[in-house]
């Protein structure tokens, strides 16, 4: 990431399960590692941006406490003492919540979302809110591309992914209704892990389009996305989510027992990606050899993009509808139009559109009986310039649109020096074997590059 | 029923489980009952007009197979040579499937809905398909009461009330989407029990409006309803069953451990139940005493109706408007209105409509803290004259919409000597309790009747 070697940026840069392992021995405090932290972000926060709230008395107060339950003997969760931060669309008791949006600043939400309640079971500090698009749509935060600060960090998870690989905190929560999540990891050169639609309760969460809208995990390590698990399971009251498709560390952290069998798949948008990754992907799936196959996604998976679309539209008019409404100078131009497109969205037009999630998910059965996973780019190429726009959620969209667990990994480097993900994407709650192919793909990519 | 005395209808009269245990005894053959009430519906067939399609020979060739494998020692399922009735909505293989429109005479499946797989595990003998109203809308099929053939048995599961009624068979499935169990139960004077949304899997059964579409059955006692434990738990293919309430028998047959709090419900439909049936549900709550008190609906009911509308009128469109666009001429002029209005309808309208279901569910949690079950009116009072409309369901309304298990139970008798039902309604899930309770309300009124 082109920075100095300092001792706090090294103790930051841990991944949350080494963090975890340390504090959990004895080896370093709670305390250290959030001031190693806090000591990050004052040192980049002004060129990244990547925090819409933060109370640094108050995060070390709590690292302070959970030095003193461990000192005490007290059993400790699996995160225990570890900073996370957490998309300021998701409600952290004690915080502002803004949405990204100044008709909800300084909202201050009365409970911790389900997932914030279950982090803080699992031991975590929840250091700070990260920033979001607005309302997490397409119309940008502050944040930048900590690789690159003239180019996007992607959205609209902009401020997780940022931190996250800017070494400000190790892990951090997202969401996705598009390409949310995956986009900026890849564009942020971090892990990024959205796992199967229904799985992690979204109650205490901005509702965009809960059709679509999906939890999503920024981390610096495969393994430490199958934290993931900490969130999943039923909390009674997101009726979308079933039982869980955790615990995923076990399985995610073995070796697969044969060797897995990849599809590689451009899908029928493959001419959105630039011309270096369409290449690094050629020689991504030459470098697998026989463990991979180029597969063609069925013709249907055309008119994803638009069937999403107008799930989306229809939606987020029905839940943000209400903001253009009290304020129509104060939203975006592209959501207003967004809003404006779902409330014209005839009902059955509608239910024909979501409908189709179903059709889609089961057209990709044959595909899955034969092959472990996709392996897909995570976006369209690097993180674009300029910062008007958070870039192409294309190679997001199906995936998200099923709602399959779907994985970037930071395997790539552009023509200018940027990170690229490869997306990763397997059959619905079939998240735990996502996650051990990948580290599968990781491993043997090295080995090829060593020989 | 008026009907004078013969061993065929005595036979044909039997509760389900009843006949089941003589069956298994080896007291009654399952061809003898099917011979019974086959013998029965030629009887009556002409005047009641119950069924749809009926293969005389294949329903006894089937019967003597169960005694077979009777004889043979073979284990038997609960209802092991039972004959049981079907709404022409729901796939028979080897049976026509004709949804009660011209545009799908003689459909024939490729297979067996879930429900019907499920019922020939159990041993049943599915002795032909029920007449339902059109697309199981509101345009009648053919069917008549059978306590007086100038008035409607209730709709649209028609044919299954009336079979069951009229000494037919014991047991008929139906569906229902807004009132189409629980009126026709009510009109015809048989139990009706539609279980809470989600726990029947509706596979192979015509889709009118997902959100509301929900399997029930007709009966002829209250311990014949829990039967439909037998039809309950996930299939893999409709996606919105989860976890089942059942079982239910043992529950259902048993003593409430307390005597239960009956919270009795007007509604705000209370005007449009007709006199008669306003005076009886006063004295049906004077002779229960302290165990009743009388509950007012929060005033947001009010508007549950016109979102049951507008959630079917929508839903409705995206999933019959093919028919219209068919053959609008074979369409009724009352489904062709409904889809003209779903497909006016905006999205975020409808998705707003959508969503209160959950509002008016959690608005309930206080009443059924204090109570066990609802007590309110099945139907407005008896079955109208006439034929040309199935009555109206605004007292099932608000229970479908909100999915929560209904029962009608025959218990009053209107100004004309027809039947009216009590209707007993439950949180989602406690469909055992329901059953319970209902037998505790029968047990307690016939002793007070003896008093």
């Amino acid at each position: 990431m082109g920075a100095k070697r300092n001792p706090a940026r090294e103790l930051a840069a841990l991944t949350a399960r080494e963090a975890a392992r340390r504090i959990a021995e004895g080896a370093l405090t709670s305390a250290e590692l959030v001031a190693a932290c806090l000591d990050n972000i004052a040192a980049q926060e002004e060129t990244v941006q990547a925090w819409a709230f933060l109370d640094r008395d108050k995060a070390m107060i709590e690292a302070k406490e959970r030095d003193r339950r461990r000192q005490r003997g007290l059993p400790l969760g699996p995160l225990h003492g570890v900073p996370v931060g957490v998309k300021d669309i998701i409600d952290v008791k004690g915080m502002p919540t803004g949405n990204g949006t100044p008709l909800d600043e300084g909202r201050r939400p009365f409970a911790d979302a389900t997932v914030i309640r279950r982090l803080r079971a699992a031991g975590a500090v929840i250091l700070g809110k990260t920033v979001t698009t607005e309302l997490a749509y397409y119309h940008p935060g502050k944040t930048r591309n900590p690789h690159d600060p003239t180019r996007t960090p992607g959205g609209s998870s902009s401020g997780s992914a940022a931190a996250v690989a800017a070494g400000m905190v190790p892990l951090a929560l997202g969401t996705q209704t598009n390409g949310s999540v995956i986009r900026p990891a890849s564009y942020c050169g971090v892990v990024g892990f959205k796992p199967t639609f229904g799985s992690v309760p979204r109650s205490g969460v901005l509702t965009l389009a809960p059709s679509l809208d999906q939890l999503g995990l920024f981390a610096r390590s495969i393994e430490d996305a199958a934290l993931a698990e900490l969130l999943m399971g039923e909390d009674g009251a997101d009726l979308d989510v079933r039982e869980s498709p955790g615990p995923l560390t076990a399985t995610a952290l073995a070796e697969p027992p044969v060797t897995p069998a990849l599809a590689v798949v451009k899908t029928p948008f493959w001419e959105r990606a630039d011309a270096a990754t369409r290449d690094a992907f050629g020689e991504l799936a030459a470098a697998l050899g026989e463990a991979a196959a180029e597969v063609e996604l069925p013709e249907v998976f055309g008119r994803g993009v638009g069937w999403l679309g107008g799930v989306m539209a229809a939606e987020m008019a029905r839940n943000l509808g209400h903001y253009v409404d009290r304020a129509p100078a104060q939203v975006s131009e592209k959501l207003r139009e967004l809003i404006s497109d779902g409330r014209a969205m005839k009902a059955p037009d509608y239910l024909a559109a979501r409908d189709m999630r179903q059709v889609l998910r089961e057209s990709l059965g044959p595909l899955f009986q034969r092959f472990d996973v996709i392996v897909t780019p995570a976006a369209t190429g690097e993180a674009p310039v300029g910062l008007e726009s958070t870039g192409d959620p294309v190679f997001c969209t199906l995936w998200t649109f099923c709602g399959l667990p779907t994985l970037s990994v930071p395997l790539l480097t552009g023509p200018n020096g940027l990170p690229v993900g490869v997306q990763l994407v397997a059959p619905p709650g079939q998240d735990a074997r996502l996650l051990r192919t990948a580290r599968w793909l990781v491993h043997t990519l090295s080995q090829e590059a060593d020989a």
